[in-house]
């Protein structure tokens, strides 16, 4: 009987995972239990067409899929792009890539490859592969978010994404938390949590501090263009008082917001990812303080914050990856 | 053969809604197309112990049920009650109500009534009833909220009311708009959505409006303790410019939480209930006018603002007997 052996042919299938940025994008091939078995990167920036980009994916992946044992291996292609939209699986009008308009990209991909392909952005992807792979795994109801350049978010309700009536839902960071707070030069919106809890946020609130205030700090000897997060933390780590306190009050704003996201939608845990949370306790700690003074009773003390455990070179590629398997 | 006699009763079910409120508590029968066909009111606060309570909504919904033809025809009850737990069918720790602790409501009812009962809390209990029939008939993705004494919500999302994890999700009266604003004296949190865009939280802004201006106003004339949201209203009716400058205020703030709630879950519309959309285009026009601003692109002028058209007095009974039908 051929049916054990087309049975654990079906249990190896492969999928693909692709995660395009706004400078590079990854791809790798995954299987189930979330290894990434061959993966490369190219430069989305260079191509000014989707069309030659999507030639030149077409010739790397080729290389992946065929060490990798061949097309007929893999089950289908996620995509997590910016602005992606799952329902039309078109990239809307985003801002950090080089097309502009409205790219049928899920389309454009199923008709090269010849394999099934799911599009959704990159946040949401990123939650999908939490609940497959990582930290939220087994969970129903938990909210990704992840802490980079930008805020993205991904909210997982019922054990469902989502992605509300017209597939954008889940931009917590977007969301105004200091009313005609700090303006957002990619939106033109005031206070929006991206707007201080990034590490652009961070930069910002840094520079702010050192204006405003008269306390010492070794962030002083920096040149204004050169401080970054990473110099902050490391300040921080050093004992610069003022260093500490951008966190604090960075802290504070997430805490806020995360106290506004789970009486929205209550989850089990938060998963948190990304480059600011390298800060680790330094920002952690007035987050978890921060939110859960603004929660009300019911809420208080039942709610994780966690850190994705996922390897961040492959977590893009892993969420991305993800939807495929759906 | 009996087939069609049987089936036909089965669409003449019924179903019981109660819901219960600080005050008072409101129950009737209701057929499949919302129609309340009897309908009556008990007090809760003269009750101190539950079972009393219980003891006299059987004995009143009793004389209903007879004139509706008897327990056969009644499918399920429905309960809508402050800090109602859809997933264990308590009532936990509700401020407003009599009853301290955490009350198995649904347990006391079903076994008093020997009918099976469902319960949530009143404002995910006014989403549901809205879905069945009122404004959001047909919609998958909506968010209903109620403006009333306080600031009550219910998330629909993929069709589905949210509950999160632990059965409380939708809490948007206490997500914090304004942090370190106005205290809540109810929760001890400052600056959450409730303690703005309710009734009392036009009282509020009013008292501090009259204090801090020297504007003429027809409010001017009322004592303090007198002021409430329906005096504000019929001044900015008369024109003063006050009153209207108190709604203007009422609906930026409103308008900022609710841009929020599109940017967490994406609706097709948000269902507006209660007192306060009496004032109508006072209140209406600023909260559309900042949601709008407080949006990025991708979600502007997609989101529809609705009132329920659901009538007030049946609106309570009619949410909570949605929940029997599902």
């Amino acid at each position: 009987m051929a049916t054990s052996a087309s049975s654990s042919s079906l249990l190896d299938h492969l999928v693909i995972g692709i995660d395009i940025g706004g400078t590079g994008t990854k791809f790798g091939i995954v299987d189930r239990d979330g290894n990434v078995l061959f993966s490369s990167e190219i430069s989305t920036k260079k191509h000014k067409e989707v069309e030659t980009f999507i030639d030149e994916l077409y010739s790397a992946l080729g290389e992946l899929i065929n060490k990798a044992g061949g097309t007929g291996r893999i089950k289908g292609i996620g995509l997590g792009a910016p602005n992606g939209n799952f329902y039309t699986g078109t990239i809307e009008y985003a801002p950090n890539l080089p097309w502009k308009g409205i790219i049928p990209l899920a389309k454009m991909i199923e008709d090269k490859f010849k394999l099934p392909a799911t599009l959704t952005n990159d946040a949401n992807a990123a939650a999908i592969g939490e609940m497959m792979y990582g930290a939220a795994k087994g969970m129903k109801d938990f909210i990704m978010i992840t802490l980079g350049t930008g805020v993205g978010s991904g909210i997982v309700a019922n054990g469902h994404l989502i992605y509300g009536h017209d597939g954008f839902a889940g931009e917590l960071g977007h969301t105004i938390i200091i009313p005609d707070g700090r303006m957002h030069p990619g939106t033109g919106k005031k206070g929006s949590l991206e707007s201080y809890a990034s590490a652009t946020g961070v930069r910002y609130t840094t520079i702010e501090v050192l204006e405003k205030s008269n306390e010492k700090s070794l962030l002083r000897a920096i040149p204004k263009d050169e401080i970054d997060s990473k110099k902050v933390y490391e300040a921080a780590v050093k004992g610069d008082k003022l260093a500490q306190e951008v966190f604090e009050y960075t802290g504070k704003i997430l805490g806020i917001a995360l106290a506004n996201a789970v009486m929205f939608s209550s989850p089990e845990a938060i998963i948190l990812f990304g480059g600011l949370t390298k800060a680790g306790e330094y920002i952690l700690k007035p987050t978890r303080e921060h939110m859960e003074a603004n929660l009300i009773q019911v809420f208080q003390n039942k709610v994780k914050i966690l850190i994705s455990h996922l390897k961040e070179s492959d977590a893009a590629i892993l969420g991305a990856s993800a939807l495929a398997w759906e």
